[in-house]
């Protein structure tokens, strides 16, 4: 894990700690990125956690002294919430020498809607950012310092966003051991659709429906580790993932929309006993998944090497 | 986990030596229940690995020899092969002093009305049987003798089964220290279907449905551990899951059915940003995955105790 020789901004300022933004501040604080990392929002017992267990160095419940000769702002509540505070951000602050303002957000579409409704254009000191990892726990107590290390970061900036704010941002992350990327908003959200917020749908649909299912007891006595693993993204937070559905929801549809048409042909080949063509899906899907975790594993060991 | 002071029979005959036959296998030799433990099948490469490593004492390939004084024969092939093989056991054994035979197969209905429809009834000395353990990976080579330790295994016997075979096979579970319990065979299939089954056809189709996608590249490339999770049976064996697929057809196409509705129920709630009916359905299937995740991790204490 890289560790700054000295602190390459004076304050970097954390709205909204919870998992994300908690592990974020352990990371940035102990790669010595910045002088002080400190937190703005409202539940005053999540702030006092994170001061006792070291997270953050202070915190502020008033959002105007919080934003006080900060640096760099960083959003990490749940996405609709993030969108209204983006809003909040960009007509509080001043438009020269703004602190650099970004976000650890799953949907990167609305956001950039509400920035570039409200600014006529995408602000210059707003590099929109989604690190690729989590977890099905949520809260502060929950951070971890190494929660992004050896982990995807993907940036999103336009070509009215300030180069040095992308690189700041860039670094930011690196220090907590990321790799950063960069792509369209569009294509994040439609990439991010099919690989993360269909499966949380799969799985809450899954699970709800079992569980209201009259065999209820023994549906979850008898299931086994392929269930438990499979229903983990089941556990993660209700309110986050109403923000990301609503969010995303033009393309989560289409996905959803995609998946019903491959489950339709699927229970074509069931209701027919169409062996041929199960093993034909079944097969793609293993080749696809064996290469899929091959890849993170080569990844996960290059980056202890 | 139990170690018999004397073999409880002779010799236990394994039809197909692949994960759970080398692994049930491998569980009764630690635990000495039987004199010789020795496999049967086709591919004498499997075999002669499987006595190379010390899973099984010997093999035969041809069946007529391997049946000579057998007490228990436990048929360990795909669903469907298993069915076969069934029916050419209930042929080829004497009716007086047959041994036991029991299986491994996910489907218990299919094996059923095929012993019925051979034998008018079902045969006395058949004990249907499903342990709720297994693997993405396959073949003797993945064998473990505690792959059943600290896991369930279902029975469906019938009014006709002979008592003695019935504890003879729990006794045989019970050495590789499963938990065993008995249910009817409709009640196992519809039940398995769901926690079971309906699960990885789902996975199946989204990595099926990923893979093809334009964006392929970056489907897999950003994809993260809740991702990993929720696809990691859909590396399960695909000529397996075919069997299972056309085996338990009926109560399969009623889960997907079902599920199907459920999804459409999301996609409106989606689709009509209805944050209320998001929350409800996310917050239902939380409380119900985090009480099947406590009680699974409390079973797997009680069982290190």
């Amino acid at each position: 894990m890289p560790v700054c020789e000295q602190p390459l901004v004076q304050r970097v300022l954390i709205m909204g700690l919870g998992l994300m933004g908690g592990s974020l501040a352990l990371g940035l604080k102990r790669a010595g990125f910045a002088a002080e990392v400190r937190a703005h929002g409202h539940r005053e017992s999540s702030l006092a956690l994170g001061v006792a267990n070291g997270v953050i160095d202070g915190y502020e419940l008033d959002l105007d002294t919080a934003l006080k000769d900060v640096d760099i702002v960083v959003i990490a509540t749940p996405t609709l919430i993030a969108e209204q505070q983006l809003l909040t951000l960009l007509k509080k602050l001043p438009k020269e020498n703004a602190p650099v303002i970004t976000d650890v957000a799953s949907v990167k579409g609305n956001l950039a809607r509400a920035a570039q409704s409200a600014c006529g254009d995408m602000p210059a000191n707003l590099v929109l950012g989604h690190p690729i990892a989590g977890s099905e726990q949520s809260g502060v107590a929950a951070a971890k310092a190494d929660l992004f290390n050896r982990h995807r970061v993907i940036l999103t900036p336009f070509n009215t966003t300030d180069a040095k704010a992308l690189a700041l941002v860039t670094a930011m992350w690196q220090c907590c051991g990321a790799e950063v990327l960069q792509m369209s908003v569009e294509q994040h959200d439609v990439v991010l659709a099919g690989t993360s917020h269909l499966p949380h749908m799969l799985a809450y649909t899954l699970v709800d429906m079992l569980a209201a299912s009259t065999a209820v007891t023994d549906v979850f006595r008898f299931a086994a580790g392929g269930f438990r693993d499979f229903t983990r993204i089941a556990s993660s937070d209700p309110v986050m993932w109403r923000d990301i559905a609503v969010a995303n929801r033009e393309a989560l549809l289409e996905e959803l929309d995609a998946f019903e048409g491959h489950l339709k042909r699927l229970r074509h080949a069931v209701d027919s006993a169409d062996g041929a063509a199960l093993i034909d899906i079944f097969a793609r899907a293993k080749t696809a998944r064996d290469a899929f975790a091959k890849e993170l594993a080569e990844r996960s060991q290059d980056s202890t090497e």
